[in-house]
C-alpha cells in the first residue's frame, strides 16, 4: 500500500499521507509553519469540533445540507469529542493569521472521517466536502473567534474546581492553625501579633477571590460571533442558523452561551481574551505572592524564620547533605511568571486587530489556553503535594509573638507610649522580649500581661475608652 | 516674620517651612525622597480625605475623640473635599513603602488645619494631633489600601461619563454611515462588503464593552479593609467602628462601598488593583485598534485609502505644505500604549506583597491613577474634536464596494464558485471590477446586478436554498 | 523481563522504567511536575552534556575522579552531544526551583550509560555514581546557570546564519527596486517620494541592526559561573579546577568563554538573561514592524495600497474565492508577540532572586530559548518562502509617486510656497495629481518637470541656494 | 499692556499669551491636548536646542540662512543649554504623533527670542521665522529621532556617576564585610558558609555589570539620521548639510555621535530606544532583587533575620512605637517596577512604526527619560542614605555560621556523608548546631573543628584529593 495520496486544492497537486484524515490545505500547512514543534490545545480541538457539530446539526435543520451530511459530519464530530482522532490535528500554534489553517484543518478531517462513514475513500470529499458542506456558510472570521472563546470556557472549567479545593485546603489550614498566635510582619519588620490561621484564612479568601475574577473577567467570552461568516455581515448565512447554531453548541458544550449583540464586533474585537488572560494573570499574581510567602515563613530551618515546615518532595542538593527545597512554591512562581508573560502576548495580539478581522488570534489562544492548563496542573500540586501538609513550628511561632518589637502596641494602654518605647529600644538592644523586660520591671502584673497576651485581645478589635 | 518653624518627632528636631499645614514627618519625606517630581493625584488627596472624614466622624461617635476634636477633623477634610489645601501635599509618587509619607502628610495637614480652627499656631498639635486623633485608631496599612482603592472608584466616575460619550458618537456616526456601503477587508485584504455604518457601529459596542468590563473589574475596589488596623486584626480599634466607619465613607463618596469581609486579605492583598488596570489595559487596546483603523482608513489623500476625513487640528509637517495628520488617533494610540506600560508596573507591584501587607501600594496608585486621568483627557479630546467631526468620502467607499474582488463571493450562487473564480483572475490582471467584467460577459443580467449589490442583500444574511 | 526496576533516594525506594537511563530523582521530578508535557530544549540538553564533559574532563585531570570514571562519563556525554539519548531527558520544563530536577536527570542519564558502559547494570550506580562521580566538585547553582547561559548562546548561532540570510535578501530587493519612485508616507499621509529600493534597503538594515543588538546583548552570557560549587565559593572544588573546566568547555562548544570575575555574581544574578531577552525582544519588536509594512504595501488588490505582491502559499478564504492572505507576515507579527511574552516571563524571573541564588532559571531557559527557535524558524521561513519572493506593481508605485501631495515640497524652490499649497487644495479637491495641475496651469515648464521628477533629484540631498 | 497677541498659521488666527516666546503653533497643541499636566523632560528640551543650534550653525556656514539669522538662532538656542526660557516650553508630553507639536514649540520659542534679539516683537517672524529659518532643511521626522536619541544620552551621562558611586559603596562595605563569615542560602533554605563581604563584593559586580550593559545598549542611539528631512532622503537638505550639523552637535553635546549609515532607518526605525530602555530595565530588575536582599536580611529585629540594619531615616508606624522601615530600599522596588513599566510602553511604541516613519516617539521619550530620572535619583539617595551606612549584627551572622545545617557539607571529607547527613537530623531535631553536635560526640577533634570554622577554607576552593 502506498504511503502517500494525491490531493488538488486551488494551488495545484500536493503529496498527503495515505492515512491522513486531513488533507492538501493541513499539508501545506504543516509545510509552512515549521515554527514551535507545538500543537493545539485538546481545548481548541474539542471547541472546533463542537462549533462543526452544532453548525451542520444547524444547517441539516435548515436543509442547506441534507440529512446524510449532517448525521456524519455530527458523527465524526462527536468522535473528536470522545477524544478520537487528535493526533490529526498536526498544525503548529503558530500558522496562518485568524487561525486559517487549523480550521482547515479541522474541516479536512471531519470531511474526510465523516467521508470514512459513507464508505468513501479518504480524499475524495464527493459527498461529503470540506468547504461546501462541512464548513457550510461558515468563515474562519466567525468559526475562529469562536471556537477560541469556547475553548477558554471549557479550560476554564477544568481550573474551577482546583481552586476551590485550594482554597478549601487553605481554610482548613485556617481552622488547624486558629490559635497559634504569631508576630505579624509589615514592610519585612516586626508587627504586631496574628494568628496563623488569620494568614491562611486569607490566603483562601485570595484563591477564591482569584475565581470571582476570572469568572467575572470571562463573561465576556459567552458572546459567539458565530453565523456573522466572512466579515459579520452573516453574507450567504440564513437568517435563523445563527440562533439555532449557538443554542446547539450551548447545548453540546454544556454551557452558558449567546449570540453576540453585535457580530461585526464580534469579529473585530478580541478584547475578551485580554479579559480573560488578565484575569489570569490576577489569579498567577496572587499566588507568586503567596507562594513567596510559604517559601519565607518555612524558611531555615537554622538560617530562616523556620516557623511553618512545607512537606518535602524530593531530596535537595547534592551536595549538601538534608537539604530539602520548597520545590512546588517555587514551581507556583516560575508558573506565575510564565502566565504574566503569556498575559503580555495576548494584549500585543488583542490590540492589533485591522479594520473587520484580528488575525492574531492563534497567539491568543495559544498563550491563553497554555495558562490555564499549567496553572491548573500546578495548583492542583501545590494544594495536594504542598499545602495539605504544612506543618506549624509552634514553638517558634510563639517565641516571634512574645518577641515582636510591636508587641509594645498592645502595651500602650497599661504603661504609656514613652515607656513603651523605651521597652522597644531595650529589647532590641538586649535581645530580651518586652515582655519579659515588662514582667522583670515590674511595669505590669501577671494579670495584666496574661489579659494582653491573650491571643484574642491581640488579634481582634476590643472595646476601649479613648 | 521667620519663614521656618522648628517641630519634634523622634528622630529629633526638624525645620518646617513656617506656613506649611503640614510637618515634621512630611519634611523628612520630601528630603528623602527627591525622585520624580510627581506630586499625588488629586484623586488620591480626596480620598484620603474623606478615609480621614469618616474615620474622625465614627471614632467621634463612639467617643474615642472628642466632640471638638471630631468636628475639626471633619471640617478640615471637608475643605480638601472643597479643593483646598492640595498644595501642601508635597510628597513624591514615589515615596516610603505602603504610603506611610502622604498619609502623614494627610495627618499633619488636617492635624494642623483643625489645630488652627482652633486658634492653635501651626505645628503645637495640642489640640489636635496628627497621631493620637487624626490618626485615631487607624494605620496606613488600612488606611492607604482603602483611599487607593476609593481614588481609583472616584477616578473611574470621570471616565464613564466620556465612554458614554464617545460610544455615543460612534454610534451617531453609524446611523450616519448606515448606507455607506464599503469593501470590508480582513488579513488587509480584499473581502466581502460592509457598510461604514456597520463598522462604526462595532467601536460602539467596542466602547460600551470596555466600559461593561472595567465596571466588572471594579467590583473588587468596593471592598475595603479600613478597620483592619496595624496588621488587619484590628487591634486598637473599637468592635463597632469598622461598620461606622465604612458606612460613613460610602455616604460622603457617594459610592457603594462594604467593608472586606477578611481584613487580612484586604490588607495582603491588591489582586483588585491588577484587576481594575487590566480592565483599563482592554480599553487601551481597543482604543489603540480603533485609532489604528482611523488612521488606515482616513491615510491618502492620494496615496492611501482616503475612505475617511479626519478633522484638521493642527498645521501638519513645515516642509509639506498641506499636510495634515490624524493627530488625536495617534495620541490615542500612544496614551495606549502608556497604559499597557502603567499596567505592567501595577502588576509588578501587585505580586510583590510580603505576608501582612504590600508596601509597592503607592506604585499601583500613581499607575492606575495616570492611566483612568490620561484615558479620560483623551477619549474626550477623541471624541469631541474628531470623531464627531468625522466624513465619509462616499465615491471612494463606493469605489471599494464595486471593486473588491471578494464581491465574487456574493456572485457565487448565480454564476457559480468556479466563474466567479475566473473572474477574480481577470479583474486582479486588469484592474477592472468583477460586476463590470461580469456585465460585459453577459453572465448577469442587469436585474441580477441590481440584486446582487443591493447593500441589504450583501450586508445581512439571507435565506437560500443549498 | 520486568518493565520497572527499584531504585533508591534519601526518600527510599522508587520504581524506575527498567530501560530508563535516568534513575530515582528523575522519576521522583516526573511525579512532581506534569505541568505543561513540554521537555527541555535541545540546545539546554547539549549545553548541560557539554558541561558534564568538561567537569568530568577537569577533574579526571586533577585526579579527582578516576581514568575510568572520567573516560566512561566523557563518552556517555559525547553520546548526548551526538544526539543520542535525548528521550531520556524527562523532565517538565516547568519543574523544581533552579532546575534541580532536569540537572539530576542529566546526572543520572550520564551515570547510568557511563555504568553501562563499563558493563554495569542500570541503576547500579557502582562504578559511576550520579552525584560522587558525573557531579563532582559541581552543583546545581553553577551548573545550571552555566549551562543556562551556554545554551542561548548555542541557540543564537543558529539564528545568525538567518538573519544573515533574510538581510541579504532585503538588501537584494533593495537592488531590485533601486529605481522605483514611490510615494513615501508618513502619519500614513502623503509624504514627498522615496524609492522602493530605499525602503527594503532600510529593512535590511533593520535586520543587521537588530543582529548587531543580540550579538552585544550577549556578551554577558560568555562569563560563566563554573565551579562556584553551591553558593559561589567553590566550597569542594580544587583550585584549579575552574579555569581548567571553563576552558574544557570553550574548546567543546567551539564558543569564546570565560570563567566569571566574581562567582558570587554570577550565581546570584541572572541579568544577563534578561539582557540578551530584550535584545530578542529587539529583533522582534522590528520583524512586528516590517511585517506590518509588508501587509501594509500588500494590501488590496484592489481595496488597499496593492503596491508590492507577496507569493502566495495557500489558499485563502473558503468563503472567498480568489483570496491569498500574507500568511508568513502575519506569522512573524504573532512569533513577535510571544517573543514579546517571553520576554516578560524572563524579567520577572530574573528580578526575582534571593540572596545567593536565583531559583528562577528553568523559566529563564525555557522562554529565552523558546524565543529563539521560534525567531529563527519563522524567519527563514518568511526569508525564503515570502521576502525573496516579493515583487513590486511598478504601475501603482509610479501613480503614487505622481499623485502624492506631498509632491508639492519639491515645487517650493520653482513656483514658491504659495502656490505650491494652492496646488495641494486643488489637488485634494479634484483628485488630479499636483504635477498635471502645474503642468496645465504653465507653472512649470517640461524641462522643469523633468527636472523635478528626476528620482535621483527627489531622493537625495541636493545643493541649492537658500 | 494687552495680555493677548494674535498670531495667524495655516489654519488661521489664534490668540496668544502676550508674553510667549511660543507662538500659534504651540498655542493650538495646548489647546489640543490637555492630557497629563506632564511637560517635556530638561533632557528632552537641550537635546532639541543643541539639534537647533547645530543645524543653524551648518546652514548658516552653508550660505542657506544669513550670517545674522544664524547668529542669533544659535544665541537663543544657547540661551536655552544655559537653562533659561524652558516655562516656554509647554506642550503636554502626551501630544501629536512624531512629536511634531513639541518640535514646532522649540521652533518658535528660538525664533521669537531670536526675533527679540535682533529688536523684532514677538510674534513678527519676519527676521527669523520659525519654519523658514530656525527649521531650516529640517523635518520633524529627522530633529525628534535625534533629538530623543541625544536626550537619552545626556540624561544617561547623569546616571553613570550615580552607578559608579553606588558600586563604590557596595565595594567599600564588601571589604568591610570581608571576615563576617554567615550562612549563604539558597531555595531561602541553609547552604553553606558565605562571607557578607562576598555578598556585598557581587552587588557591586551588579550594579557595574548593568552599567556596563546600559553602555552597550546605547551605543545605537549615537547614530543620528539628522538629514534625512521628511522621510529620509534628505530633500532640500545640501549634501554637506548632515556631516557638518551632526560634527557640529557632537561637539556641542560633548558626546560621541555620527551619521547613520542609512538615514531611512533611522527614520523608520527606533529600535535603539527600546534598546536602551531594554537595558534600563536590566538595572532595574537587579535593584529590585538586591533592595529585596536588604530588606530580607534587614528584617526583624527580632521576627527576621537580623543580620544587617539599615539607616533610620524617618519614623516608622504612628501605630506601632520604635517600628523603622527599609524605605529606600522599598523606593527602588518601586521605581523598578515603574522602569519595568515604562519599559513595556517603550517596546509598544516601538513596534508601532508605519512604513517611512515612528510615529510613537513622544511616548519613548517620555518614557526612557523618566526611568533615566528616577533611577538616577533613587540610586543616588539609596547610595548616600542606606547603602554607605548599613552595618552589620556581627554575632547574628556568627550564629547562622554556625548553626546552618549545611555546614555538615564541609564536614563530609572527615566524618564521612553518613554521619553528616545523621547530625543534620539530629541537629533540625534539636535546634543545636551540627558543630556544637558534633564536638560533643567527639566526632571531630578540637583542631579539626578549627580548620573547618575557618572561614577561608570555608569560602575559597581548597586542593584536597578525591
Amino acid at each position: 500500500m502506498p504511503d502517500k495520496r494525491t490531493e488538488t486544492d486551488s494551488l495545484g497537486q500536493i503529496e498527503v499521507p495515505a492515512e491522513a484524515l486531513y488533507g492538501a490545505q493541513t499539508t501545506r500547512a504543516v509545510g509552512n509553519f515549521p515554527i514551535s514543534g507545538l500543537r493545539a490545545s485538546v481545548f481548541l480541538i474539542r471547541a472546533l469540533a463542537m462549533v462543526k457539530l452544532a453548525a451542520a446539526a444547524a444547517n441539516r435543520e435548515l436543509g442547506l445540507i441534507t440529512e446524510e451530511q449532517g448525521g456524519v459530519i455530527v458523527r465524526a464530530a462527536q468522535e473528536v469529542l470522545d477524544g478520537k482522532h487528535h493526533e490529526h490535528f498536526v498544525v503548529d500554534v503558530f500558522q496562518a493569521g485568524a487561525g486559517v489553517s487549523l480550521h482547515m484543518n479541522t474541516n479536512e478531517v471531519l470531511a474526510n472521517r465523516a467521508g470514512q462513514l459513507l464508505g468513501e475513500a479518504l480524499g475524495s470529499y464527493k459527498k461529503v466536502h470540506p468547504n461546501d458542506h462541512v464548513n457550510y456558510g461558515q468563515s474562519t472570521n466567525d468559526v475562529f473567534p469562536t471556537a477560541m472563546r469556547l475553548s477558554a470556557l471549557l479550560a476554564l472549567e477544568e481550573l474551577y474546581p482546583v481552586l476551590n479545593a485550594l482554597a478549601g485546603s487553605f481554610a482548613a489550614k485556617a481552622e488547624e492553625f486558629r490559635d497559634v498566635l504569631k508576630a505579624g510582619r509589615t514592610h519585612m519588620q516586626d508587627a504586631v501579633p496574628i494568628t496563623l490561621g488569620q494568614e491562611f484564612a486569607a490566603y483562601a479568601a485570595a484563591v477564591r477571590e482569584a475565581e470571582a475574577a476570572i469568572r467575572r473577567g470571562s463573561v465576556g467570552l459567552r458572546a459567539l460571533g458565530l453565523g456573522g461568516s466572512a466579515v459579520g455581515t452573516g453574507l450567504n448565512t440564513h437568517p435563523e442558523y445563527r440562533q439555532k447554531a449557538v443554542a446547539k453548541l450551548a447545548r453540546i458544550a454544556g454551557l452558558e452561551l449567546h449570540p453576540a449583540y453585535d457580530l461585526r464586533y464580534a469579529m473585530q474585537s478580541c478584547a475578551c481574551m485580554a479579559e480573560v488572560s488578565g484575569a489570569l494573570r490576577g489569579l498567577a499574581l496572587e499566588m507568586v505572592r503567596i507562594s513567596n510567602d510559604l517559601r519565607l515563613l518555612s524558611s531555615g530551618p537554622n538560617t530562616g524564620f523556620n516557623e511553618i515546615h512545607l512537606p518535602s518532595l524530593q531530596p535537595g542538593s547534592s551536595i549538601m547533605p538534608g537539604k530539602v527545597n520548597p520545590v512546588l512554591a517555587e514551581l507556583t512562581a516560575m508558573v506565575g511568571f510564565q502566565v504574566v508573560g503569556n498575559d503580555a502576548a495576548v494584549a500585543m495580539a488583542v490590540q492589533a486587530g485591522q479594520l473587520e478581522l484580528n488575525v492574531m488570534m492563534p497567539a491568543m489562544a495559544h498563550n491563553t489556553l497554555q495558562s490555564i492548563t499549567i496553572l491548573t496542573n500546578t495548583l492542583r500540586e501545590l494544594d495536594v503535594h504542598c499545602v495539605r501538609g504544612i506543618t506549624v513550628n509552634r514553638e517558634r511561632a510563639a517565641f516571634y509573638a512574645g518577641s515582636t518589637i510591636a508587641l509594645a502596641t498592645a502595651l500602650n494602654p497599661y504603661i504609656g507610649y514613652a515607656k513603651a518605647a523605651a521597652l522597644v529600644k531595650e529589647s532590641v538592644a538586649s535581645g530580651r522580649s518586652i515582655v519579659e523586660l515588662a514582667r522583670e520591671q515590674k511595669l505590669l502584673s501577671e494579670e495584666q500581661i496574661a489579659e494582653i497576651l491573650d491571643p484574642k485581645n491581640m488579634t481582634e478589635p476590643r472595646a476601649r475608652k479613648a
